[in-house]
């Protein structure tokens, strides 16, 4: 007669990914669900940093820049990236925030887009990317405006005044998922060129920039590409755009930066689309975390996602279904990024709840608890136990505390 | 009978800054005089980025956004550097590169200066200070336009076309320092404002921004300030500018950005001037860098870098004056700052040499030899001996190697 099987338990025995767990530093008892906020420390960053540190800047000082190549660590660790978003060798450059490349994809899109002079995209982006647009369009003095309208009247306000549209692959909170190609598509249809920012995308779901015939991309080193906080973040511009202007012409992206010369000529490639010093510390440290998820098969990594998500939602639904948590993503796996949100009265003071049982996902403003799934750590085991902690919250009403009401920044 | 006094060892021993140099890790026989290009590791930042790594991302994760104070390190960091360049709390934020904050500062101005069109700076400016004013020019579309002249013509171009002057106090090459003071008051009767790069000022001569009514300032964090490769740079904006408008208008520049709103809004203050997400690793070793050299009177770190720099002079005068070096600095040890600069034909060949022979300087193109002064590590011994060490560069003309001709990229 066999022992009676945890469901549970053999999901995780069967994942062919599980061995990568053991890449990561856990704490025991801890459940992180906040991958898409902040990834988790690879334990070989640890090693990297301390050779970065001690013997790259320590014992090789200034001659590093050649001798241990940081000069060439935005190229590098971008095509690096590419291959993790289907772009072709030097389509992808590393460096800078992500709001910082928004910039430079819209300005390098507007210097291809002679005569017009909308800035469109929806509403509900993520704030950073908004916040981009507004500026330059501050800054245009009436040259350029930006349009932005609900998530699905992105499509119907695409027309010849519109110079870019600028969209978030896999929305940061409802984890909806657009499709890429056929967006592309229809912008190009008329005439209009897109930025895609997959902050919540690269290594979370298959992407692949050359099937959707994109234009430029941008996205995040700290989410799913575990490379650290702050982590530099990254640019892709296809091939054929390597003639546009991005407006932060630094001298990293000068054609030839260490000849000190007074005029600006652009790199070509994509390297025009550097600018200042890259920042070694963090890049290297992103490599690390970019390493080892390119050990991975994206197509592995994806369907594990998706079964972690569909066994979240289940068991929401069966443990605490009397509680009143609306799922406010895509009830169709396939439209769904590698998170899952439920809207909620309590869910500031229900996340904070969360936390002091270990359990950490997001909150974010007005009323979403947040929990992101990272096929490459997160256990099967990790979503039928912050499952049951939530229930445990809910049925105690633990949640209702005073100091779970005090507010402070999170991010 | 006294011993015969060695007047250098005598130097070193009287030298009040002397126990800094043990603050670093310098490899025996080493002699490291390029700390203006990228400064040396203090020993303290091994330990303090090993903390941040295993500790506050490996342990803390999202946590340490507020338990390791990650959100308020630009600010806190801003603060200490502005104890170094004579800023008001709540004037200097860090992050970014100096090329990016140059952008920002640029346009910040801007937003002050309605009516007026031009940028302004000299042609002999570090490149990348310029290459942003001409991309911003470019992108204006003709609305704003660069003017770049003769370093000594500079305060005779100033009119009521100017919108912002550009310069930097030190200059990279020739290391003459411009009288901030008396520059910004000519400015300012012009009704320009002035961006100051104290790229190669902060932490090396005493620099007042208070005292000289300066309005914007920006610098990099990795010269000598000690911070690390591509460390983060930093901004000051006199408190009277604090209602600029910088076009980069990321998240971290909101007034609310964890509040995740549709429309930006600047943040009251200093704040404004951030952008994306901190970068959390190099913010981190750059604050180890900036607190070590809080802990040196500064006063006494210029009269040593002066010391240092006329000993250089006065060494290779005697020990290779029949060589053809020709001294680019200005004689007057109060018009220089902390590096001596020679121009010869042979420079580049030279400088392959001396690496070769362990002294680390650099070459600036096309035929100067650059020796950056450290006075927290750069000891007596060391000038004496790197200009023994040049003497026997050309006394055995080992410059005139083939080897040392090759050419490669050197930042």
């Amino acid at each position: 007669m066999n022992a009676p099987v945890d469901p549970i338990a053999l999901l995780d025995a069967e994942d062919p990914l599980r061995h990568f767990r053991d890449q990561f530093t856990i704490r025991d008892g801890l459940i992180y669900l906040d991958g898409n906020s902040l990834g988790m420390l690879p334990k070989r960053t640890v090693a990297r940093m301390s050779e970065t540190i001690t013997q790259e800047w320590g014992e090789g000082l200034i001659t590093s820049w050649l001798g241990a190549d940081w000069v060439n660590s935005p190229r590098r660790i971008g095509d690096k990236i590419g291959r993790l978003i289907g772009a072709q060798p030097g389509e992808v450059i590393a460096g800078e925030s992500t709001s910082i490349n928004i910039f430079k994809a819209l300005t390098a899109a507007l210097s291809l887009q002679e005569g017009r002079h909308v800035l469109l995209s929806e509403t509900t982006n993520f704030p950073t990317d908004n916040y981009m647009m507004q500026g330059l369009a501050r800054f245009s003095g009436g040259t350029l405006s930006t349009r932005e309208v609900a998530p699905e009247d992105v499509l119907g306000a695409l027309d010849d005044t519109v110079a870019v549209l600028l969209l978030t692959q896999v929305h940061y909170k409802t984890a909806r998922i657009r499709d890429m190609r056929e967006v592309t598509r229809k912008a190009h249809e008329a005439g209009v060129l897109v930025v895609w920012d997959l902050s919540h995308s690269a290594g979370a779901i298959e992407v692949d920039l050359t099937d959707a015939n994109a234009d430029f991309a941008v996205g995040c080193g700290y989410k799913f590409l575990n490379g650290g906080p702050g982590a530099p973040a990254y640019l892709y511009a296809a091939k054929r755009h390597h003639g546009a202007h991005p407006v932060l012409s630094g001298w990293f992206g000068h054609a030839r930066p260490f000849d000190f010369e007074g005029q600006f000529e652009a790199a070509n490639g994509i390297d025009r689309f550097q600018c200042g010093t890259p920042p070694v510390l963090g890049m290297n440290a992103l490599e690390e975390g970019v390493d080892l998820i390119l050990e991975a098969d994206m197509a592995a990594l994806r369907k594990k996602s998706v079964a972690l998500s569909e066994l979240f939602v289940t068991l929401v639904a069966e443990r605490c279904g009397e509680f009143g948590f609306e799922f406010i993503c895509p009830a169709n796996s396939a439209e769904r990024g590698s998170q899952v949100a439920f809207a909620h009265p309590n869910a500031y003071e229900m996340m904070q709840a969360l936390k002091a049982r270990e359990v950490i996902g997001d909150f974010r403003a007005p009323n979403v608890m947040r929990f992101g799934l990272t096929p490459l750590y997160t256990s099967f085991a990790d979503i039928a136990e912050a499952v049951e902690r939530l229930r445990t919250i809910c049925v105690e009403r633990e949640w209702d505390r005073p100091e779970y009401r005090e507010r402070a920044a999170v991010t």
